[in-house]
């Protein structure tokens, strides 16, 4: 598997040598925490100077910093609606199409592609992020940019889950929760938080091309006394200087022969007997 | 578990029983579409007829029309910030108990009140609820109201799942998307259609209190002609009129023994072995 990741993802090998050696590499973080003396806004300050430091270049999207509109509408092609009936799919593709979406729009997407790798940073709320992200994730990943991208036939279900607009970049989660690692855990009342985050890191990251490492996630926030954050801060800090080479999760390609197509569901001799989240991982 | 829960919900009894004697009950639908004239406009026009034509009393919030504002602030206090730092669940604290919270969320929390039924209507957009539906359970879901509510102690975490301030009541989501039924089965590529939803359905639903009905769920709406579309109404139709009478999805109560507290994980002889969110159905 190594070798067929190698050969398609030319550029994540680029990407690795070029760290090892040292070379600036570019980091967007999207961070969306309302306030900027809150756990998160220190925890986005640091991981700003630590990757600073480490002589890599990095964005941040602050979205409530940039009063980020979170509701997708026809307002986000310059145009305005494009025909009689709003479209969120088709309205998407035209604007992108025609060079007519809105500023803001373009610009997060210019950042996307500026990037090697993007940190989605958020408290988790009601099991999810919160609703600026998502509004960040519904308006930016445009038809044509993160889906409706490549050959759509009977043996390649479009460019996505492995390929697609933002192959060859890495992504992880940073969240903070105020629940107990306990909550969150196999048995946990909460779900597990890999299950949790599973739409989010296959179904938002994976989808669009980007590799995704495992989640950073910080519990139980409102016991964040000296001595756990500085343990936090030097997890993290661990966490970001693995962040081009620490292993992603080893999500399956949907084109590459383990779905079958146009079902799109596994093969019944990869992973026999098993359902659910757990067996898109290899 | 009948008795009990025949004990313990006794609205519910009452409910069912002034269904089936025909008398009025109160029907809030959550509706997170932009476009009237799209398949979500048509299902939410024929559920409202469908209900008032059974004598039901019907309101709807539809979160585009009113221009609902998604992100989660401190102008969401009459108030603003109630500090130097703007802390989401303290502030959301004060505002609602000190009646300071902005009219928008106190109206929602009103229909909210009144309504014997919720449902929440809703494309599937990147695998979860469109921006705009999240931020409407952020904002109306308050400290005090949704969550921080009753008793916290070694043996009682709070009034939530499965007890809380809407307990009583009932939700159902109607949700449409794009793919396939296959792409969101057991071994769906997208991940099993009831494991996405569960962090909106015990998350956020039977959290706060909600008794859970299955899912409506509308697949491949690229390819909805007159004979998929009268099929799909007429399907919505008997899951409306079985509203009152439709068994719920059997989550398992927090507080009633299922769970360690405060680790709150599934007692070791409840599903012994298993894992996932599986587990916290009985």
């Amino acid at each position: 598997m190594l070798d067929i990741h190698f050969h398609y993802t030319g550029r994540r090998s680029t990407l690795l040598l070029s760290a090892l050696k040292g070379r600036t590499m570019n980091v967007l973080i999207v961070y969306a925490h309302p306030e900027p003396k809150s756990l998160n806004g220190s925890l986005k300050d640091f991981a700003v100077t630590r990757l600073e430091n480490a002589g890599h270049a990095v964005k941040v999207s602050d979205l409530y910093a940039m009063k980020w509109k979170a509701s997708l509408d026809a307002s986000d092609s310059m145009d305005g609606q494009a025909s009689e009936r709003f479209d969120p799919a088709l309205d998407s593709k035209l604007a992108f199409e025609n060079g007519r979406q809105t500023r803001d729009i373009a610009e997060e997407q210019d950042k996307l592609r500026w990037a090697d790798a993007v940190i989605l940073q958020f408290p988790l709320w009601w099991f999810s992020m919160p609703a600026i992200l998502k509004g960040w994730v519904e308006r930016v990943y445009a038809y044509g940019f993160a889906y409706g991208v490549g050959e759509h036939s009977d043996k390649h279900w479009g460019d996505r889950y492995g390929e697609g607009t933002l192959a060859g970049k890495r992504a992880m989660l940073m969240v903070t929760t105020g629940g107990w690692e306990s909550h969150y855990a196999a048995r946990g009342i909460n779900g597990p938080i890999d299950d949790l985050l599973f739409p989010i890191q296959h179904g938002i990251l994976y989808y669009p091309g980007f590799d995704v490492l495992p989640p950073f996630v910080i519990y139980r926030t409102g016991k964040v006394d000296e001595a756990r954050f500085a343990k936090a801060l030097d997890a993290l800090g661990q966490r970001l200087d693995a962040l081009w080479t620490a292993k992603p999760i080893a999500y399956r390609r949907q084109n590459a022969g383990a779905y079958d197509i146009p079902e799109l569901t596994l093969r019944a001799d990869m992973a026999p007997g098993q359902a659910g989240f757990g067996v898109h991982i290899e």
